[in-house]
């Protein structure tokens, strides 16, 4: 159950209550792409750098280990330790971006697995078996995200397409949800390019569908972060109020700032940890490299107020020099870092709107979290 | 300051107080190569896992980042993070295993960098001031390890050498204690190959300078475990009873078991952290291999009695698929539960030491905990 909590504008503090627990929004989802966050952090990690919600892939869990084997193993949850809510994507966007030899079809799609090459074919209800047996607490609906640009006639076609896998997305999440005596959540994605009215028009068909939140995917793909929010713009009028709305894959600080402000609850992206594993740290003035030879007898933390596991024991010389010496340690420390910032910074979102002062906050860091310095 | 607690035949438990804290006997030290312990381990983690000695690497650090860095780092254990006693070795062993193009002589030893061929040059001064500048709390003599087996001449003259460094390296270090007001311990090692009349010949010289600690280097190098023990057996006598006794780079759990029970008190060895890595994990029953298929839908922790951090939370299937799919947090979790056993190894032994059960304890266990199961 989603409940509205404040606004302040167009931005939006909230709260959904899961059976697995609660997610104060506007929240960012870990992304623990194989059921693990990339760079050695752990789920019981997790607990300790403020994470709501762990996002896990379900194309990379269907390849291995396969859905039967976390299904047997008691669902993603107990599989990984990590005992809050988790959120499965539909496995499209994979298959449009890592599988080989794809070919759409009206009935979904038949693609190689970028591991062994094997041929595997996944719709709407393979999609939605395959999340009901890992036991996501949050499902996504089956769609194929567009490149952009894309041609307005494939874009329009596509759409409509994703409407018809929306609905039988829909229709089979409640047999499986009926089947197993299970309530998992399914949120519907909006897909339309960067045409706007595409992008409305597909919003209306989806909101007439129940679904428990809605999603806009095919964003942050190519196209300039502008276009991004005037879409967001033209489309979240037309999202239900009453349900959450999820940017997937976005973004940087600044992007989730603009997002927030402009009606966004729910976020995730792979930048944080992968800008950690290269030694991009961030901090309140922008984002430092810990590369960079200046740090080399820098006895200072990543950032000297910060809190995070690492900050509290661990200087800018010594992780540069992990990083130097090729060590292991230097990504799961930069990591838990990059985690902490995203989601104490979405808890400073939460507290400003509550406390009125978002558009202050947002002022004061939107030109200044994402440079770099 | 060395004290012995209780004694059970040659097995001794004693307790060993450093300016960095106290070090109980027997112990097993955990290596943290380059200031970092492989597979993402950090200094905080050590304290979860029972480690007593934090062991570093002189010749690593001396080429990366330079004992320079971590001096105006704050000194070794500063630098990692690590509040407990650390030790350095002396770089002999690296020279004479890890670097190219080395040339021994008399005053020290000439090699390139396994890293970029930089010509560099190690004698017993070298290596003295480089681990004075790491500020280690227990430093090792510089010593030539040779390989076993060796020709009887070559081993008599390196053992003359040896202690000839052995005698430098006192002075030396001297001199730097002095210099900095620092009271750094110093460790004498014994060489001698496998001749077990040069082994004792050379203990009994470096027994006549004032170390504080002696170790048994060159063994594990290529001999048969018996051999080993021979050599333990023929050398312990010589070691001062008022002093601790490290054997270097040893071993598998049952190494450790007759090595104990022969007199020795400290140890270390980068096997439980390499198995780790490799999916080899030790249990009471022997050690397991997790990629074996067997293991995929296994709800059991690496061993169910296991209160290791990575035991309390995650399943054989979990770690399991974390190796399949190359996740780093596979190597993570593996370390933290082969140290723990280690560690746990240890404290068992000197419970049983002082209970006077060791006989009993070994005999349960010597045969047993080694075996590839």
């Amino acid at each position: 159950m989603f409940t509205l909590q404040s606004r302040q504008g167009t931005a939006r503090r909230g709260r959904l209550e899961t059976v697995h627990g609660r997610v104060e929004t506007p929240a960012f989802m870990n992304v623990a792409t194989a059921a693990a966050i990339k760079g050695a952090v752990s789920a019981d990690d997790l607990t300790h750098i403020g994470c709501q919600v762990a996002l896990c892939n379900t194309y990379h869990l269907h390849l291995r280990p396969g859905e039967q084997v976390v299904e047997a193993m008691g669902g993603l949850r107990t599989f990984m330790g990590w005992p809050g809510p988790t959120l499965t994507d539909s496995g499209g966007f994979q298959v449009f971006s890592l599988a080989k030899l794809r070919r759409i079809e009206e009935q979904g799609v038949t693609f190689a697995s970028h591991i062994d090459g094997r041929r595997i074919f996944m719709g709407p209800e393979q999609s939605m078996q395959i999340q009901a047996a890992l036991g996501s607490t949050i499902a996504m609906a089956f769609d194929e995200c567009v490149e952009n640009p894309s041609p307005r006639d494939y874009v329009l076609a596509s759409c409509a397409r994703t409407t018809r896998w929306a609905e039988r997305s829909r229709a089979e999440l409640d047999r499986q949800n009926a089947q197993r005596g299970a309530g998992q959540l399914l949120f519907g994605i909006n897909q339309g390019g960067t045409y706007a009215d595409i992008r409305v028009d597909h919003m209306r068909r989806l909101a007439e569908l129940p679904f428990d939140g809605y999603a806009i995917g095919g964003l942050a793909v190519g196209e300039p972060a502008e276009v991004m929010y005037e879409i967001i713009e033209a489309v979240e009028p037309h999202m239900p109020q009453a349900l959450p709305r999820y940017l997937m894959g976005v973004g940087t600080p600044d992007n989730l700032l603009e997002a927030v402000r402009r009606g966004v609850d729910l976020f995730d992206c792979v930048m944080p940890s992968r800008n950690a594993r290269h030694g991009h740290l961030h901090t309140r003035a922008g984002v430092i490299n810990l590369n960079n030879e200046k740090y080399a007898t820098d006895r200072d933390p990543i950032e000297p107020t910060c809190a995070c596991p690492t900050c509290r024991r661990y200087s800018r010389g010594y992780l540069r020099h992990l990083f130097k010496a090729g060590e292991l340690l230097a990504m799961r420390l930069s990591v838990l870092h990059n985690l902490w910032f995203y989601n104490q910074l979405m808890a400073e979102i939460r507290q400003a709107i509550e406390q009125g002062d978002f558009e202050d906050y947002y002022r004061r860091h939107v030109q200044v979290l994402s440079r770099r310095i």
